[in-house]
């Protein structure tokens, strides 16, 4: 049973194809520029050489036929035929409150995703144009869509509801629903097997910490509160997004600085965060650098991330009278010796010690925290391929 | 030595006349719907009956005039003559980044106050109204501003600073001020006294609690971190005001929902909080009715107003490393059983333990956690007029 996963962005696509008998990735790649200038195909095989077509891709659909042949090319593929791939899981950023699970799409998934392009504008559209590219190229084989919200769907109302007007929820679906579920979810379950333990035994705090950064609180394996909000803006500072602010002061952006909303969006989402703060980059590792060389605004930017991200531990213990093992993931979160270091320093009241030689660790499954710490903290990668793909062969079985 | 206090709102000014050498309040009042039909003046003086005046009160100079003949008036005053009024103490909501202290008021002060009204239009103009209507009708009498901003200015940058563009903070002030702060100030400092501690060696996280709420984290006497930001919006859920939510709602409101800015500002300041998911009522006591008779949405919007001062609680431990002593201040704070309960309930992971015995408390100073306890909990009446005269005395002395 081979499984193909594919993740769409506005003008990308992600993919593996994973043999689910052994859950091995037989190719990975990324198609970039599509629609743009300079499209690119890179697939990569283990042990082999990088596979690279430089050609113009109109669209999704082009690329996707590309990706395809990619797979089935004789002397760079990994396949004999089209006819091996038994399904495709996609990622889907938004599933509104419909989905907490993954599902296999029909007409009527499709409907519904496409009623949650208003709640995801940037991220949706893709989504589908992707999966109706899949659908065209591919048309016998099954799609599963596994959504990024789904997880989170666990919520009790006290967490996902914001302090407005109901009728903006019950109207407009505004409300929490949150983001890096699928990441979320997976290493939450990992470090459970990790720790010989039962899930459904556990307090988790998670923090998939990549350029976008969100946290999870993970009581008995279910979701009770995460960062992210209504939309990936919202929680900890990010690389390039403010996270929560003061709600007036997007309004004194408009009123008093002038600032369309448009130009705002654009502000908070992409000049935000540790790169508005400091000036200097989105790139945490360029901030290291800079702090490491007394570089000012450099250190105030970590400072700021770090110490959103300190209080969002807190607010989460509070929430869930405690917490068992705080994990790690994504980018920042498996690489980062320094920001999670900083990060947990002086946190020992709530029983959390940092081993400093174990936390020496880069994007490898390993505990960071002393024997003595009351919290275990890991390291855990992610994997959402992985599980796009295990619930594929799920749904499909 | 008696101290004149004045708190002027857009068209209301509450006073205090108190002689300081007992710190007694020798008389209150509260002056309503000025430059309104229907202006009404209400005094109080201890074993007296009310004293009401209702006349046509054009502007707040007016009101102030009458203000101060209700206290020298023959029979229903506390004072023989105007000269007795030694100095005047005035709330002024914003000092921006200048004054961390209160401050004798003089023309370079007018100037700074005038520079603030950018920061808090609202609230600034009728303070600085207040102060010329003083001293027009007092000329000779020493002024002092008294700032609701100012004990927060200790804060380390990493915790005022958004993570937006640096020159919003540069050029434009976009940082987090907080407010409440003299309270804030007043029951930490009670606190530690009632404890029999030294406020330089405790964490104290106090909760003002009113309509409007804020916490602050407090270590070693100065303040830390609070939870109101660039406004008085930012932070816990409130009556009418939303606290924190993903700025995203606020853009979403703007495009998709087709609101205008001052009806955003309108609608997250004044129909939102406790009101805005409830339905029914911004006053904690009509909802908590609500809950127990039933009703889901009172009972929803307490459940999320409890949660998330209860994060922020968790958040303020893991800013400070730990908590030696938890206030609940103002109305809400002071008086409501309930809501202290279901704050407190289940952080025993954070070595709180609340005495519902003890909690049966309205509105004095009182220990309500258990003795076995880890962390104090304690209910401060707040007293922002009598920090206002203290800080007057101490400038003019």
């Amino acid at each position: 049973m081979k499984i193909l996963v594919i993740n769409c962005g506005s003008s990308s696509v992600k993919y593996q194809l994973i043999d689910m008998s052994n859950e091995e990735v037989l190719a990975h790649g990324l198609v970039e520029r599509i629609g743009i200038q300079g499209s690119i195909l890179t697939q990569k095989v283990e042990g082999r050489d990088k596979y690279i077509i430089e050609t113009p891709m109109e669209n999704h659909k082009f690329a996707i036929k590309l990706v395809l042949d990619a797979l089935v090319d004789e002397k760079n593929g990994v396949i004999k035929s089209m006819d091996e791939i038994n399904a495709v899981g996609h990622r889907v950023v938004h599933g509104g409150e419909k989905y907490s699970q993954s599902v296999i799409i029909d007409e009527n998934v499709m409907k519904e995703l496409e009623a949650c392009v208003k709640l995801a504008p940037l991220h949706n559209p893709p989504n589908i144009v992707g999966i109706n590219a899949c659908k065209a190229l591919m048309p016998n084989v099954p799609m599963v869509a596994v959504f990024d919200t789904a997880f989170h769907q666990t919520m009790p109302e006290k967490a996902y509801m914001y302090a407005i007007p109901y009728e903006m929820y019950e109207k407009h679906g505004v409300r929490k629903y949150g983001f890096h579920g699928t990441s979320h979810r997976y290493v939450s379950s990992e470090v459970a097997k990790t720790m010989g333990k039962d899930l459904k035994d556990l307090k988790i705090i998670t923090c998939h910490l990549g350029n976008g950064g969100s946290l999870a609180a993970i009581k008995n394996g279910e979701c009770i509160d995460t960062s992210m909000g209504f939309t990936p803006l919202d929680g900890v500072v990010m690389g390039t997004r403010s996270g929560s602010i003061d709600p007036a002061v997007v309004l004194y952006m408009a009123t008093d600085l002038g600032y369309s909303v448009d130009e705002i969006n654009s502000i908070l989402n992409k000049k935000s965060g540790v790169l508005g703060l400091s000036g200097i980059s989105s790139d945490f590792r360029d901030l290291q650098d800079g702090l490491e060389k007394g570089n000012e605004r450099a250190t105030l930017a970590l400072e700021v991330f770090r110490y959103s991200v300190k209080k969002q531990i807190g607010a989460y213990i509070a929430a869930m009278n405690g917490v068992d093992v705080i994990v790690f993931t994504a980018g920042l979160g498996e690489n980062s010796v320094p920001n999670r270091k900083a990060i947990l320093n002086g946190l020992e009241y709530l029983g959390i010690e940092l081993d400093e030689e174990r936390n020496d660790t880069y994007g490898v499954t390993k505990k960071i925290s002393k024997d003595s710490s009351k919290v275990d903290v890991y390291v855990v990668p992610t994997n959402e391929e992985l599980v796009i793909a295990r619930d594929t062969l799920g749904l499909i079985k």
